[in-house]
């Protein structure tokens, strides 16, 4: 039994045999959060993983499937922390993922010496608008908008809690491409692979994903482009792969 | 009537009525030549485009089918500005294409205050490796490592030649990307349109077309990708379309 409050929903993690609470009003996961999960480095056996903005928890969630090392999801908004502490206790996974209340720059305090494996961060995607422009739903404009954290903050923290060789994976809109390698560069996080997703053949990509590697050296590969639509306006056949594990 | 020396040729430019001197011991274009010509912006009625590093000739060739700019091409190697001159001539273009041997790290003096709109360039790929790894083949070695100019050169010497809102578009390999933009960035070069270019389906990308504005304001899209092998190991279709004027 898992309890939810008014507007939250029980949702089917298709590909995997999970659940996930989900709410339109406060959070609901996008494909991109799955693309993240299905793009990460992961370590198989062991290991530490630190997912930061993780809303409500889809990530740490996905990553459980793919890896036993543990894993721990950072969210600023209570509401949506407390979302992905009843999920992981639905799914009995509170052995491997842990989820902490906080924001993600007291997480270097936090963790001190205390270095990790694997970050990903699939983070607000806008620079914070003038007031009368923002989300009134103060719940979505938080996660879309760069009110508690930037771009900069996702990758300086990151830096600081990466062992050296330790793999940072982002998921970001084109447009902030360029400010993502030259953060990663400042914080001395080297781009190593970068995949784009394109919504449909001929269109411009919406989406890219990025990792790189703390203190890597430069050798950055371009994956496979991801289609996400087909000419029949269907998920295409390797996103249904994603999505719900169709071969 | 064209004179070809021992080790040349006289190809087609298929998709054009066009014809080129080749040498496969001196220099034969490359389908990423090709794909720099198609991408790069071009004014159509009037304007000024300067090619560096033009080989034998094969950019400005096909650049003057799509615009009525004047082009100037530049190249430091004796014989292949000898090739290009006389395949200018033998198109007879010589009116709207001018050759220019010399070292484009010369071109800023030798331009002074007269800015152009486009510069393109298929630079040499690779940084100089140690005297014995070098190709024996002076003008190839020339031609794909840095000898005589560095990315740094094409982009420094770009950004003194073009106008304000004036056009840099290269072609290059994925490896570079990062300080391909690091490198527009520092000469006020904004990169705004990238394409991937894929060996086939499934692999990843082996070239890159980038396309700058000196002083653009930062807005950054990625192109659909390019896929130059289908599944039938054959040319796809849009490749055949560029190559060939296939419709």
């Amino acid at each position: 039994m898992v309890s939810l409050r008014e507007d939250e929903r029980l949702d089917y993690l298709l590909a995997e045999d999970m659940k996930i609470i989900q709410s339109k009003t406060v959070f609901a996961f996008s494909l991109d959060a799955v693309l993240l999960a299905k793009f990460a480095y992961v370590p198989i056996q062991k290991g530490e993983i630190i997912d930061l903005c993780t809303g409500n928890g889809i990530v740490p969630l996905l990553l459980s499937t793919r890896s036993k090392a543990s894993i721990t999801g950072v969210e600023i908004q209570e509401r949506l922390f407390d979302m992905a502490k009843r999920s992981v206790a639905h799914n009995q996974l509170e052995q491997q993922i842990e989820l902490i209340h906080g924001d993600l720059n007291d997480m270097p305090k936090r963790y001190g010496n205390h270095k990790v494996d694997v970050i990903t961060c699939n983070p607000p995607y806008f620079k914070t608008p003038s007031k009368d422009e923002i989300n009134e739903n103060e719940y979505l404009a938080i996660a879309r908008h760069e009110i508690h954290c930037t771009l900069e903050d996702v990758i300086r923290v990151s830096s600081t809690l990466l062992k050296q060789g330790g793999k940072l994976a982002m998921v970001h809109r084109p447009g902030r491409l360029l400010e993502i390698v030259e953060m990663m560069k400042k914080y001395r996080i080297e781009p190593k692979r970068i995949q784009f997703v394109y919504p449909k053949q001929g269109k411009e990509a919406n989406t890219i994903l990025v990792e790189g590697m703390k203190d890597g050296k430069p050798d950055l590969k371009i994956l496979p482009p991801l289609f996400v639509y087909g000419e029949d306006q269907e998920y295409t056949k390797e996103i249904r792969t994603i999505l719900y594990g169709e071969a």
